[in-house]
């Protein structure tokens, strides 16, 4: 593990790439390599037996190439397998975007009423509540998991009627709970991002968990002395489990630029 | 292989109940052993590769109950492994609910114009215009992906108007085109039957492949003299890949009665 070492990320499929760009933001020394699970897409509504082995897999893969941080960029296998993940990787460090996003929205609230979104799973296992409750046990977590967002995103309807229509059924109940923090806890969100501030009103705070999962990195890069002093931007590695047939076209919309060569791994 | 032998479906998750509940109405006296992959759902935006070797899975599973019949409930297998499933399991004959669909489409049909509505994978395969080509080769084929309809029968919002504003974004193109049928290439999209036939008028004829196929698998069973004479109505015997969180909601949704024991295989 050095300097030169890569970072390894994540996630259940494509959306885990909001936390590439991210990363690739606030790091752009850093070389990166990205494994989604296609294949296996999406872990949400799975079981947890499920959700652990898949995190087990998932982590074994990126193993290989030796990184010098793990970070979980799906919230599903941060709220239910993230001590798979480190028991799977022994000294290597793993940042799981849920805690990142849980710190940021604790720092960000003032009246202590932080609002959560996110699938199924993730609102279910209520990990991001005990998450911004340890590290402050006053705040109350209101949550509503929002299962459509995630394929509305990737089917580009970022504008459309519907997703208002929806946004507005699954959101509305946020203003009646003065919430000033909305914590977007699935990556595909921040897709939806200008629907769900219109919807929620400009008055209340989103708090990206790429983002805060970037600053984390950096945080950690910075305190471990393991941040690369002479690297140059690249593009991602990119590993997959299957090339789903609209993969191109999702990489555009969720990293903005064309996709690059991907190598296809077996789970 | 005896007439007191079940017939074996399966899918790539739940909305093969829809198959299942079809056949149970046409075929009271069978018993049904159905194997939904529940874990690895869904395949639609899978690629080929990955779909085959599901498929072969899948097919391993049933064969342990040496079923006297395979239905593949799944239209994303029957249009990209067919042949996959009925080199799998031997003499066993093997009934495609797409087949099944474009059979009965064809019957039909008076003005030989035929739209066809499934997954992107379905749809992109062109194998709904195939088989219904081959049956009748100067039928117009116009087919639609409409992704967003299982996420959305599947979040229950059957009457939901984001629903309609979605349906009618997908299906308004079927008007100019005249078609008089209208098949529902994906097992979920009866659930939504409603929304559908409101949205394309009373003048195009609907067709359920679920319903298409109990009506094939009853004949086939009748020629090949393997129809039970005297079993009794039983409830399905159920294999799943994974429990997700929401499967005795979705059961319901789909077969309109309580979720009964379910059994948990590995695939």
């Amino acid at each position: 593990m050095t300097t030169e070492s890569p970072i390894g990320i994540f996630d259940s499929g494509i959306g885990g790439l909001t936390v590439v760009k991210a990363v690739q933001a606030a790091l752009p020394a850093e070389r990166i390599i990205y494994f989604g699970d296609t294949a296996r897409v999406p872990y949400g509504p799975k079981s947890q037996i499920t959700i652990r082995k898949y995190a087990a897999d998932d982590t074994a893969i990126l193993m290989r190439y030796q990184p010098k941080v793990i970070i979980v960029a799906c919230n599903t296998v941060s709220a239910l397998a993230l001590d798979v993940v480190e028991k799977s990787c022994g000294k290597i460090p793993v940042i799981g975007v849920l805690k990142a996003g849980a710190k940021l929205a604790v720092q960000v609230s003032k009246n202590n009423r932080i609002g959560v979104i996110g699938t199924q799973a993730t609102v279910c296992s209520n990990a991001y509540a005990c998450a911004i409750n340890q590290l402050n046990a006053d705040i109350e977590v209101i949550s509503q998991a929002c299962p459509l967002f995630v394929p509305l995103a990737e089917e580009g309807f970022i504008n459309h009627p519907a997703t208002r229509l929806i946004a507005e059924q699954y959101l509305a109940g946020f203003r009646k709970q003065e919430i000033d923090t909305l914590v977007l806890g699935c990556t595909h969100y921040p897709i939806l991002r200008q629907v769900i501030e219109e919807t929620i009103g400009s008055k209340i705070r989103i708090i990206d968990s790429a983002e805060a999962v970037a600053l984390r990195t950096r945080e950690l890069l910075l305190e471990s002395g393991l941040l690369n002093p002479s690297g140059h931007v690249s593009v991602p590695h990119l590993l997959v489990s299957d090339l789903p047939q609209k993969f191109s076209m999702l990489y555009q919309l969720f990293m903005g630029s064309e996709l690059p060569d991907v190598e296809l791994v077996e789970v």
